[in-house]
């Protein structure tokens, strides 16, 4: 099996000694990643950018990858800024205040008239902006109560493509057909799990993330674009790495670290449902359409070898720690 | 506040260390508690009944207070074994094969006529039948999924008195009018906290525990009937000791800690609903005249005092730990 330069079209990096760890996993098997903001403090401004890219490609240390730079969105933003920075970043990430990890700073409510003027901005510079989508409400319901937010964004500003991120629910796919601007990504993880994976039976902590994994239901509904490679829909990890003890503690955090294994375990999970065929367009050539990025000439080679994943990867416990999967990476050419 | 005799009708005192680590918080505050039988190996014969009794009653080092006994439910039983010791239980428990902490003894589908010979002998003797009801299936739908199954017990063996223990759903919470021999035990945590609690923010492993606490109208539904004090429904913790370590790790059990802090917080509870009037049917009256068990001459008596809830209690992580409550045990009155 081979894959031509794989994307993540949604990574959580970190910064600092955790950046230093971790970023090379990604940079090993990917061509590159969307790169989320969301800091402590988050990336606002062009120097925060150029500054936070600069150290992403000091951690990965000369491998082949592209860190797709993203703004943390905030509606203070105007046209002439925006400008300034266009080729600097690859999309504006747009977050509900306090729904998820660092996000203390994100939007409160959604009035269109409020958002317009910024929006309208990133409509005529051709930013995407990606949504983490979920309102305050009771945890299962939270991504499908946003759908009619998605809706009011998609009718207000039909030239902004707008990225549902991570979507886990039957209702975000279904909003999917129905606005042309509408995209989504969708993790590994949401692909092979649910809620019942999560808390069905032991408390697992490794499993645990934002959103929370859904219903089989929903499951389903992702599998069915993910393994059809609906051509509006992108692999996007939101592999976000926490140290051993912040999981496994009282209040563990959110996030499932899956970057070293992501391709392994999708190549298995496509191969089970007769779809490696459309791997290629779910981790590449979707997003390369979608975004308007050109393919970094990388490619991975896969083998069907079984391969047990590590406990932990430096300190970082990955998702399905210490399971033998079918799949391997074979080889990494760099063309 | 005064609370004559209060009962806890649905207890884990587990068994050794932990035990005599333990029973000391609910023989200080309840007069009686029925005893769950789940050890390991399963409470299954008179013997071990009659010891596992012995035991505790060491374990609680005085203090006022009945050890109810349960047996754990084998559909091999026969009439002439329960009626031998149908002076040491009170009730027998019934738990679906695998479904919880120590269940892998229990029963495997619900075929009427198997269980036939055993529940009619029970409703002969009189026995009631606790029953630990929920499928295999997706962890919200377990509990909803299982009332069929009641139904169809309480059809079948109308003089049987069935109680669904632990009830999370407005599904159960509806079953309990449809049928005269259906009651139900209701814990604090259902009462407390939903789903969003346990994962909504961070992942909380102390309130984790099985059936997971559910949606807010499940949690309504379980207010209302337990607010009034609906004559078929009691009082009953689940309280389930874990040393902290098996909370606080990669794969928590699952159970909650309550016992030491319940009627604080039960009497905090019905004030803020207004409903202290019910308090005493709820915590004690019900459980007698459904259990027709006498009430033991012992009475608390709480006051509007503030309360902090310890880290732990020998170990043992409670429920809202460090929380600060608004009724404190004033006076244990033996009369």
């Amino acid at each position: 099996m081979q894959l031509n330069a794989p994307l993540d079209m949604h990574l959580h990096l970190r910064d600092g000694e955790m950046l230093t760890r971790i970023a090379k996993y990604s940079a090993e098997t990917f061509s590159g990643a969307i790169i989320m903001p969301n800091l402590v403090p988050p990336v606002t401004t062009k120097e925060e950018v150029i500054a936070y890219r600069q150290r992403i490609i000091q951690a990965i240390g000369g491998k082949t990858f592209i860190p797709y730079m993203t703004l943390f969105f905030h509606p203070s933003f105007n046209k002439t800024f925006l400008n300034a920075l266009r080729h600097d970043i690859t999309a504006i990430k747009l977050y509900p205040a306090g729904i998820t990890t660092n996000s203390e700073e994100g939007v409160n409510g959604f009035d269109i008239e409020e958002l317009r003027p910024v929006l309208e901005a990133m409509s005529e510079l051709e930013i995407p902006l990606c949504v983490h989508g979920e309102t305050n409400g009771f945890v299962m319901d939270r991504e499908a109560e946003f759908v009619h937010i998605y809706e009011k964004l998609a009718t207000a500003f039909p030239k902004l493509k707008i990225i549902m991120e991570h979507i886990t629910t039957k209702e975000s796919v279904e909003a999917l057909d129905r606005f042309d601007n509408l995209y989504a990504t969708i993790t590994l993880h949401h692909l092979l799990i649910t809620l019942d994976d999560v808390a069905g039976g032991m408390l697992q902590p490794h499993l645990f993330c934002k959103p929370i994994a859904k219903r089989p239901e929903d499951r389903e509904a992702l599998l069915n674009v993910a393994l059809r490679a609906h051509p509006k829909v992108m692999f996007g990890s939101d592999s976000a790495p926490h140290p051993k003890h912040a999981k496994e503690s009282c209040g563990c955090a959110a996030g499932i670290f899956t970057a070293p294994i992501a391709l392994q375990l999708l190549t298995e999970l496509f191969e089970q449902h007769d779809s490696l065929h459309t791997l290629q367009a779910f981790i590449s050539d979707n997003a390369r359409h979608i975004y308007n990025i050109k393919a970094t000439p990388k490619k991975i080679i896969l083998e069907k070898k079984p391969f047990q994943i590590p406990p932990d990867y430096e300190g970082v416990v990955p998702m399905f720690a210490n399971k033998t999967i079918t799949y391997s990476i074979k080889r990494v050419i760099h063309l």
